[in-house]
Order: C-alpha cells, then structure tokens, then sequence
C-alpha cells in the first residue's frame, strides 16, 4: 500500500518531476528503428515522458529528436520537410539539425543574427538492437548506452516489437515482475478451484504445481535478481526462477534451454506519459537466428500498424469469450499478452494504490517501488543513479532451472551468475 | 430557481455526499434480474450512485454486488471466474463471495491468515419484480424491500425495462411529475398555437382541453400525492390526475381504466452517477396478464441490448423530422418516451436551476425538491427517512378521473385511496 | 512573446471577460444567412463567443437569435416549433419573439401575468453580403453594421462561406495578417533549401524571389495597414502588398488586377469559443458576376454540408502526401487554405505564446496583439472601441503592386487610398 502522496510520487514522470527526472537519468527507448526506414524521410511523432517530440533520420542516416512545436511560432515540426541534413518548418522556413541548431531563417533579412539567438529542444539519438535510444536528461552528464545482449546480437537474432497500452507504466513493470501470477492469469486451468494445469519444470523430468512461490530477493548493481521458488514433485527439490528487475523498467523472462535452445524474452515499459505506455518486447538467441514460432505472445498480437495501438482492448474487452473461460482457459482471453493488459489496462489508468493489500507473493512488486522511490529521492538529494553508469550491468538472461530447497536466493545467484554472457572483450 | 450550492446538494449522490448518503437509506434498483440470467453465468458491470461495482449471480442463485476492484492489487472482478459459491479474480486467483468474505487466496502459503484480514466491499441484493435491488447503506440499518405492486404481482402480469439517460437523475424526476407539459411534449397537436388536440378523459363523455391544471399538493407517508385537475366540457367537474410520488424517485403513471383494463406504468430515475441515469419502467395489471400493446412507450424504444442505450439520442438529436412537427405532432419526434428525454438530456448533464423561471405549473417539482433537501438535512441531523421504514406504504396505484371541480385535494384523495389494493394479508 | 497572463487575457472571449466584452462591442457574423433559408423554417444552434444560443428566421423573415435554453426549464429551444413569429418552447408551450419577449405561456392560468416578467436573452439580427449579423453588447450602444464592399454589392458578385476550425480564433488572425509565410507554407517548391518558386508580381513584367518581405506599418481609423515589401528583378523598385488589418479579426487578400479583372477575398476568424473558430472567407468584384474559378480556394475545401467540419483535419493530418511534399509544393498538402488550417490547429487549440521567438517577419503579428489589447485595456477604462463606431472605415480593398523600394509606407498608403471605393452615396 502506497499514501497518495506516494503513489503521485512514483507514477508521474513529466518534466521536473522526482520520477521524471530519475528516468531523464538513464536511456529511453524512444522508438522502433524501423519506424525510421531511411534518411530524410518521413518525421514521427513522438510521445515520451509526457514531451511531444518528432523524430527524424537526416540525410546522414543520424536520427534527430527535436520539440515537436517549432520554436518561432510554435508549428508543428511534424509537417516540416526532412531535407539536406535537417528538419524544416513548413511555416516560415526554419530548418534545424539534430543538435537543434537553427541551420537556416529564409524569412529573416540575410545580414540578421537572430538565427544564432534560437537553439531547440533536441535529444541526443542512438540507434541500437532495432530500437532508437534517446537521451533526455543532462547533456554533460550522459553514461554509455545500456549493453543488454538483445542490443548487442545480430539482427537476424532478435526480435523487437511495441505495443500501445493504456496505463501507467508502474502497472507494467508490476505486473512483469510479479512471477505469483502466470499460475492463474496465464493458466490453462478450466476452473479455477483445482491446482493449475499450468505447470513448471524442465525437459519434463521435475513438475511443480506449487501455486504459491516463495519469493525472495537480492540487491544487485542494476537493480535486484528476483528468486522465486516452487516446491516440485521430487523433495528437497525446488523449481527456481530467476528473474533481474533492470532499472528503471525492464525484465526478462526464463528462456527455453530444455528443448536445446536459449531463447529469452523480455520488456520494458517505457511512458508515453503518466497514462499511456509503450511496451517493448524483445526477444532474442545470444548465438543463432531465432525461429519466429519460438518468441513472445506480444509479438503476434494484432496491432493497427500506424499507432501500434492492440486491436483487443478496453472497448471490446480483450475479446473475453466467457464460454473459453469455463472451458479452455483461466481468462476466457486467448493471447498471453492480452491477458496482462486486459488486467493491467482495467485497473484505472494510474491504479489506486491506497486501498490495495499486498501478500507475501507481492515482495518484488514492494521492491521495485521502495528502489525506484529511494533512487528519486537520492538524485534530489544530488545522488545520481547509479546503474546508469554501470552499461555492462545490464547485460543479463534469466534462468529457470531446478535447486535444491534449502538453496538461498545468494546461492541461486551462483546459478543465475554462470547463465551470464561472459562480458564484452 | 436553486442556489448553486442548493444544486450541488440535492443532485450529487456520490459516496459521502448528504444526497447520496439520503439515497443509501433507499432500497435502489441495481439491474434487471435476467441480465444475470443463470447462477454461474457471466458476470456484469454496474455503476450505481458514482460506485463502480460488479454483480454476478452464484451457484446458488444469490445475487453478489461487489467493489469492481480486487483489493489484492485492483484487477476488475469483471473480468473474474464465477464459479463454486464465488467470483475469483483472474490476477491471482483471489475468490471472494457474496458477503465479500475472501474465500480462497491460492497464491499465499497455505498457513498463511492473511485471508482472514481480507473484507471485500460487498452489497446485500435481492430479487424482486424482475429487478436486482441493492442496499447499499449502513448493514445494521436494513429494512424490509418496498411493497410496490408491481413487483408482488405474478412475472406474466408485469414488463420491466430499463433505458440509459444521458443526465442526472432529478432532471427525469421532475419531467416524470410535471402533469403540466403532457398536453405539449407528448401532444398530437400541429399547430403550437392552437388549443391541445391531446385531449382527456374516460370513455370519451368526458374531455378536457384545459393546458393549464391547478396543482395540488398533499402530504403523505412515501412521499406526496400530487392532484392536477383540468376543467372539462360538463361544468362543475373536473379531470383530475392523481399520481403519487415516492421516495426518493418513483412515480406511478394513470392507469386505463376505461376498456375495462387496469393497466399502470411508472418509472424510477436511479443514479448511475451524477451525470447518467437508468430510467427503470415498470407496468402491470394488478390481477390480469398485459398484453404487450398496452403497456408504456418506454418499453418499445430501440436500445443497444449490451449497454441499453437508445438508438435516438443526442447524437442524432432523437431522429426530430421538421416535417413531421409541423404536420403530425408538437416535437417530430415519434416515441412518447423519446421526447421526454429529448429535453431531459439536452438541458445539459445537471441543469442549471440558478436562472430558471418557476410558475405555478411546477407545484410539484417545487414540492419534490424540498423534500429530497428536507430528508437529506434530517439525515444530516441523524434522522433517518421514515418512508424507508414503511414498506407497505409503496403499494400504489394512480388514478385518473372526472370529480367535482370544487373538490379539495384531500376530498380526491378519499377516490385515490379507494383505487388502492388491499393490504397484503 | 507573451507572458502567461497575457495570452490568456488576449485569447479568452467568453461572458465577463476583457476580450470578450471587446468583441461584444463589434457586430459578429453569427451564421450564413443561407443556413436559415426561409421563413419558420428549421432553427440552427449558434455558438459564438462562448455563449450557446439558436437562431431561427421567424414569419416575417426576420432572424431571432436566442439563448438557447428556455428561460422556465431550461429545455433546449433548438428543439422548438418555429410558427406564427415565435419560437415556441415544445416542452411546456413557451414563446418567443426576436427581442426575447415571451409571446404565450399556454401552460400558466389564463390571468395568470407570469408571463409578463418573463425576458429571455436575444440578440439583434441583421442580413447583409449572405450572412447574419448579430450584436451582443449593450442594447443601447448599437452601431450600424460595417460597411464592408462585399456586403454592398449584388448577391451575384460575392461569395460567403465557412469553415470549421479547431483553434483558438488569435492562431487564424495571426496566420491571415502574416504575409511572411506565403513564400514557404504556400510555394510550390520542391525543396526548402533553394529560392521559392512561388513568385510575385503583377502581369509578369516583375518578379519577386524574395522570402524575407520587409514589414512596414501604419495606424488607421479601422485598425492598420500592412506593408509588405519585396525585392525585385528591377532595381529600385519593391513588390508591395498592402493589406489593412480591420478590427477586431477581418483581413483582405490583395485582389489579381492583372487579368483585367478585381476579385478580392478575406477572411473573419469568429469565436465559437476560446478553442474554435468559424473561419468565415468572402469573395468579391466590385463591378461584376465571379466567376467561382476566381476565388479564394477555402471556398474549395470539402465539408461536411450539416456542420461545416473539414473532412481534412487532425484526424488525418490535412491529407498530407510525404510523396508530394518532395516532388509537388512544400507541405504535401494539396489546398491552400488546408495548408494554413494545418499549422494553425496542430499548434493546440491556444498556442502557448510563452516560448516563441518573434523575429522582423512578425511585426504584423505584434501590432496585432498591442492593438487588441490596448483597445481591451480601453474598454475596462470605459472608453469604448472607435472603429466600431465608424462603418465607412470597414469598406477597404487590398493592394499588390511595384512600388519604388524607397517608398515609406505612409507613400505607399496614397497607393492603397486610391485603390479603393468611393463613398457611399
């Protein structure tokens, strides 16, 4: 349970918020690089932390983030033309580049120097792992781009993709992190008084129908690795998921190793603003072309291609089939990922966090919000956060695998640890 | 005319409002019993007095009303599975009944107690009259449901239905007990200038084409008895309308008695929330199965079957053909019940009563307005309402017919009481 | 740049506010008279200024224009029979004629003088040049309409019509009185970077490339006189364009004298409200029949026939064709006055004027905003605006000729002068 104080404190990431500036403090996905085919095409308009941006790829090939409202008389740049190293203004003719300079005033006398006057908002871009990077904080005080392995893996490796969810980011991220649920919401179970038909376990040698997973939780350099453990049907045997929460919003899911593969997923949910929210799924092999059939749920749901906007939503209900509820499944929703937005998405664009009761099973849930809210506090103390200046931290798989009971979450780690890439030579 | 703030009092009913609080004293009617058709069907949303709730109807045939919101972490219990004496929540598995006692919390350790401390809001309902009726005040202050004869009698001899109303709810409650614009909204004239074409009267040998009753008021213990009387082509007698109005938002509309037919119909303006209403109409037959052709326009106005909302609406302004005002009736607007709720909604969501002009023809809505504000003052002071506590006192019917025009108002209540039905036994 | 203060004190033009009791001191064209095209025809809802109303043409074929609801209930007047000089009130029978006096209260006793204390708000009404006039100030301080030429002459020699727009009415003056960005937003060029293709000049004898026109004003007894000067391919001799800023929102667009013909157009950018606008365009000769391939291209753009919406809006992005923008005229966007509505709308529906940046090109723009101000500042001083009190000042033509580039604008005025009607007989 949060105060309202609280629950204002830690969903709201606008421009000179706590939380807004602790996110200005590491790399936002900004956008798919795809979005962006070539140089000086069509602009895009861009939503992040509450700021109307455009994005662009000048003739360079150089992505350019700029103040969507030209800074004369406030056009929208996203009507302006892309052309010869810059974005121009369709109004008056301004052109700016990528660093906001003001490169051209056509409609001012040639001897005026009030072009030099104008600088404009303008993000630093990088393009990596399929995905345009922004840098929205200071600009003196920029670390290296994150090195999760999904960026850093050939294309034909991985998969990303996006989707348009219509909450605030903090019920993405506590759902992602919340390992108790996937043993109802996700079930196949047809009702929902027996133990779940869901289960755990690899290559089918060990089960676990254990609905209640123990969870427990380690402090790391990125964030904290996440143990949760269930009891299996061989004693003194647990299953055991190991799951990192990387700062300030992304997860990854145990891969599948049982059938020979190594293929991991994950997301990060990024704000569109404090109501809206992109999900970014990436998935990928750290050594082989991955199969599509073998990725996550999220990237096959039917998504209009223009606002990447999900075509089961709020207003038809996620296509909730009561009939496949008492009969297939726990949800009546057949696509994973719809399951987690249909909850997600329901509960109220900023969920009502003073009213809730948390149980054992919501340790990451607490901890995720108690780092998030301490490293905001810190950095308006003058503390900046630390992970953002660790980029080799976030090079992390997770593990499911089986331990022994009495394991604790530092000896899992051991596991978890040997999973690892080994770092970049 | 009202104060602003006289406004703000008597139409917000939302939680802890001195309105709402008024209305929680009431028995309100919630849903259509057969839009929870069997036990372990699918479950509703409902949105009453600004609360957002979930109904569903469990193994046993019990209605349950519950908080929309898990109080786990806030999942919508719309999306639950109702099953075994229960509505489970798709997040986690939480299972709640219809007293709002937590009954299974799968995702906990077994020994753990933490369901004990869980105590879902939860709403005692019964079935009555086709309808789901809801108490949502204080659990120790419960009284009997209100007797209306509409909802003793056998299902064959009553038809029950429900619209949704684009306004608040005392807009529909002062259209319903205007006696005054029937001879203009719902009239058949063609000309607004000439004498009413809608005339009155029983058998025809009698009729009136008076557009300008006197009102008279009287005191009673559901509410009052409202009397308009118009004079009529034979001197000395009156047509009198005699309609009761009860707490806090019934009406009863005059019956046929002419073809041998005792046919009544009324309504009730239940608060879905400040700005929208469900106009719940209720017709019978006190001892006779009703044909369907006798019974109100209400029942006849093409609605959207999922939400119940009218075809004709503001959207489409109620389908007003200019050609058919001029030459057919007095709105060109077809439906009886369309019309009403023409000007109801287009008044604006809550009207503003600060600049209106009341004349004598607004006797009753005058009178109703004081004593919603009466009663909600009483209850402010720790006076609960009185009506609440008299069940028997709702069983009533109306009447319409010709009396001397000398009669007082308590002289025609001594004909309104003899058209009643007999106490129940 | 304006303060905070000041955008919201320039743009704002409800009841009680500066602006707004500026504006009710001018005539406002409510509607096309068109949309009322005969007598106790169908009402039209009007809402201008804030202020919601409903104009109707009564038996005489006068034009009422009243608050749109009833004064006894507040139901809607839209809804009301327009019959026998009066707009009559279909819930209880109400009528009123064009001053707002209540002509019958068919529902009150017949002695009853309840009617006589009745006074609903109505403004005077006036058809001149295919639109209705209305004045919503004082009653007795109403000046004569403005004599504006395209509302002197034959029906045959004018056009009038309007558009929808979703902005604040300032954005459509700004864009109207700035000739700056007819080089860019309306070129035909195919790239930004090179001169304009969009030339000036008259008969083809001179032309003009020059992007950066130079500003030049003068104060007039109707609001002022834009100079706008470019180079030419002669010498000594400037391409002027002399278009007067009529108060407190009317423009005219110099006129094609080449061909032998004087066709001109403007515009009036008339509040709905604070966040939309009619953008009312007229075109007319003076001295003969138009052809209708001769005007103002916003008569052109296609709308919806009942609302007057533009099917190319926001929704859509004006059309916008990034193929075309390359290859075909500077925006992608086909017409003209779509190009204008485009900038001015995606600004948001009041731009935020705290962060502009206004160079030379803006002079008209600043003299705009002092003006209306200075005359709003005037106002709450008790001294009322000037031009409104001077009908011949508003019967202006514009001008587009070579002038020689020494001259001052005060020179360039004596051009203008003799370009224009001579006084009304």
């Amino acid at each position: 349970m949060l105060t309202k104080e609280e629950n204002e404190y830690i969903t709201r990431v606008g421009p000179g918020t706590p939380m807004g500036n602790l996110f200005r403090h590491y790399w936002m996905p900004a956008l798919l690089s795809h979005e962006l085919p070539e140089p000086d095409g069509a602009p895009v308009q861009v939503r992040i932390l509450g700021e109307d941006l455009v994005a662009y790829r000048d003739s360079g090939g150089q992505v350019g983030l700029l103040g969507e409202f030209c800074p004369h008389r406030k056009a929208s740049l996203f009507l302006g033309r892309n052309e010869e190293h810059g974005l121009r203004c369709v109004y008056h003719g301004w052109k700016f580049d990528t660093t906001g300079a003001c490169t051209d005033m056509p409609n001012e006398p040639a001897e005026s120097n009030f072009r030099d006057k104008i600088r404009h908002t303008a993000y630093p871009c990088r393009d990596a792992g399929g995905v345009v990077w922004a840098w929205m904080g200071p600009r003196d005080r920029m670390p290296e781009l994150p090195q999760f392995e999904w960026t850093l893996v050939p294309d034909t490796h991985r998969t990303v993709s996006k989707l348009y969810q219509a909450n605030n980011w903090l019920q993405g991220v506590e759902g992602g992190i919340d390992s108790s649920h996937v043993s109802f919401l996700h079930s196949s179970r047809q009702s929902g008084a027996q133990g779940p038909t869901r289960t755990f376990g690899v290559g089918g040698l060990f089960s676990s129908t254990d609905t209640a997973p123990k969870f427990s939780l380690l402090e790391t350099d990125y964030g904290f690795l996440i143990g949760a453990s269930r009891t299996t049907n061989v004693q003194d045997l647990s299953y055991w998921r190991l799951t990192p929460f990387m700062l300030p919003f992304y997860t990854v899911i145990p891969g599948r190793i049982s059938s020979g593969e190594q293929v991991y997923s994950g997301h990060a949910w990024v704000p569109i603003d404090d109501y809206s929210t992109w999900m970014v799924t990436y998935s990928w092999h750290p050594a082989e072309p991955i199969a599509q059939q073998r990725v996550h749920p999220a990237h096959y749901v039917p998504r209009d291609p223009a606002t990447f906007k999900p075509l089961a939503n709020r207003s038809n209900w996620y296509g909730l089939d009561r009939q496949m509820q008492k009969t297939e499944n726990y949800t009546g929703i057949a696509n994973g990922s719809d399951q987690d937005r249909a909850v997600q998405e329901t509960m109220g664009p900023i969920v009502d966090r003073t009213t809730e009761h948390l149980g054992t099973s919501d340790t990451a849930v607490i901890a995720a919000r108690r780092t998030l809210i301490r490293q905001a506090h810190d950095l308006e103390s003058g503390r900046e956060p630390a992970p953002a200046w660790n980029p080799a931290a976030f090079r992390l798989r997770s593990l499911s695998c089986e331990l022994p009971a009495a394991y604790t979450i530092e000896q899992a780690n051991t596991a978890f640890q040997a999973r690892q890439p080994s770092p970049i030579a």
